[in-house]
């Protein structure tokens, strides 16, 4: 059984191979590009995880891995268009580095080019991994408009807010992990459980993420504090926030304000978080959703030997930054 | 065995059940508009005729025809951001009636129920349609990014051109058949065959299409005549001028003049045009990818009846409009 930073290794090996130096260049440099600004990973080691914890070998999902990875960055890629993000991973979109064209069209190659490595497993298990995998994709679509639309509603509900993240970010790492516990022979209940398992944590990750980004050591973060708050994106802590308060308007009125300097403005949504506790009720938001996971995984029928990669993974994701 | 006219009822039958009206509408709804601003349907029409023309039933290909008429629709919805072309089949083009972020989150999704509706098959036949599929969505992509890089090259041969043609277009046709056949339970040399004969009639087709472009009856043509030439667009005629005619020079020159009003300019490039004897010479050109089409289609090893319906729907495409 291999440990993370060895299957981590495998991948980074395997995604190499990978090259799209083909014609014509202006289609396929892009996507070598945006594959290699790097990232941790997180989701092909997920299925490759999975696969080895329900008991298969991770070669068995190793072109899975990649398919996922290369759609994930294909959603990176037409996303960074919608949302006019001029920086991915540090350096710049494709969109602006080559340009919106470019952006769109080597992204559709990049959804082909994921389903062509996806079918790439045992004929028995076709029909299930695609299945999983267009439902998937589906779902992603759907959260990101849901997501765009919600940039312009005036109100939006916590429940609304949790199915979108769920759309667009957790039903993918749902779909990881179902995916490898499908190659790695795991039972239809199991591959069930696995979809739920990485369905919880895909929330957690996301809410911590939103907490993150206003309440986290700037140093370590890597991205600009409150960047969230800058953009006006109604994250958990603006929706819980509207919630809670016993003045609306003025907790509005500062959000979508242009008076105040950033900073400025941070430090006020800040203190009224502060003063609601936020930070407090958002952690137990994320810890119940990590619960629930963690739970669904004591229920997999492995022993807990198997289980060690999986959850040192997981604990890693979730104890950054805080 | 079914005629056209009964395949192309029964097709736009099972195309109506294929509606999108999930939320988020934002999301679903350009889907069922596009699909719904008709066309001829000739793609799906191909793989339901080669299907039954090896004597299989139209059925075993209906889903396949529909995925077609999907992908084509998507790329539809794509390239008209790309070429910011503001009219498909006479109605607003999906990234003005709505906007860019729509069409392209929108065309992401046609391109995953493309993949859904493509996998609804016998298993046995899986591998082989999502193999031919998959080559083929990427060729598209390649074709459409030569056909945007020859925009600004100065130098396109003819023989980049018809490759690009070729990519652009003449491949999907070729799966169209190829899929159709491989359903039908053609042996691998008639699916092939099948493959070939898709490419050659593709190539003919946009061929005539760039002819018909300045050299139809205007009234017949239904769309304005001498377009390409408005938009400087290196169709075949001009890259052919280009190779006969004495003075690239003076051709090149008021071809990317914007001195003369259309009229003046569709007139002095169609004179060059004739001078040079290009009609005749497009002419010959589109019969030779005919012929070639044609004498594989006699090669197929299956009666002159079972042929009918398709050859019938062949000529009625070539014979359009001249």
């Amino acid at each position: 059984m291999k440990s993370v930073e060895e299957l981590h290794i495998i991948f980074q090996k395997e995604l190499a191979q990978v090259s799209f130096s083909k014609e014509p260049k202006e289609l396929y440099q892009p996507i070598d590009y945006i594959l290699n600004l790097g990232g941790k990973r997180i989701r092909p080691l997920f299925t490759l995880l999975f696969c080895e914890m329900v008991g298969g070998d991770y070669a068995k999902a190793i072109n899975q891995a990649i398919a996922i990875e290369i759609f994930h960055n294909f959603t990176l890629m037409h996303d960074d268009i919608m949302d006019s993000a001029p920086i991915r991973r540090g350096k710049e979109a494709v969109h602006l580095k080559w340009n919106v064209n470019t952006a769109i069209l080597s992204g559709d190659a990049m959804l082909i080019e994921s389903y062509k490595a996806l079918f790439k497993c045992d004929a028995a298990d076709q029909q299930k991994v695609i299945d999983a995998f267009s439902k998937m994709a589906s779902e992603v679509c759907e959260g990101q408009q849901f997501d765009m639309n919600y940039e312009t509603m005036e109100r939006v509900s916590v429940k609304e807010y949790i199915n979108m993240i769920r759309l667009k970010t957790a039903v993918l790492l749902a779909t990881c992990m179902k995916i490898g516990a499908t190659l790695g022979g795991a039972s239809k209940e199991d591959c069930e459980r696995a979809y739920k398992i990485g369905e919880s944590l895909g929330i957690a990750f996301q809410l911590q993420d939103d907490l993150l980004d206003l309440f986290s050591d700037d140093s370590k973060f890597g991205k600009q504090v409150g960047g969230d708050v800058i953009t006006q994106k109604k994250t958990i802590l603006y929706l819980k926030a509207l919630e809670l308060c016993e003045n609306r308007n003025e907790l509005q009125s500062i959000f979508t304000s242009k008076e105040f300097d950033d900073a400025n403005k941070i430090d006020q949504i800040k203190k009224i978080y502060k003063e609601l506790g936020i930070p407090e009720i958002v952690k137990s938001e994320v810890e119940a959703y990590y619960s629930k996971a963690s739970k669904s995984v004591d229920e997999l029928d492995f022993s807990p030997d198997q289980k060690i990669p999986f959850r040192e993974f997981v604990c890693e994701l979730m104890n950054r930054k805080f």
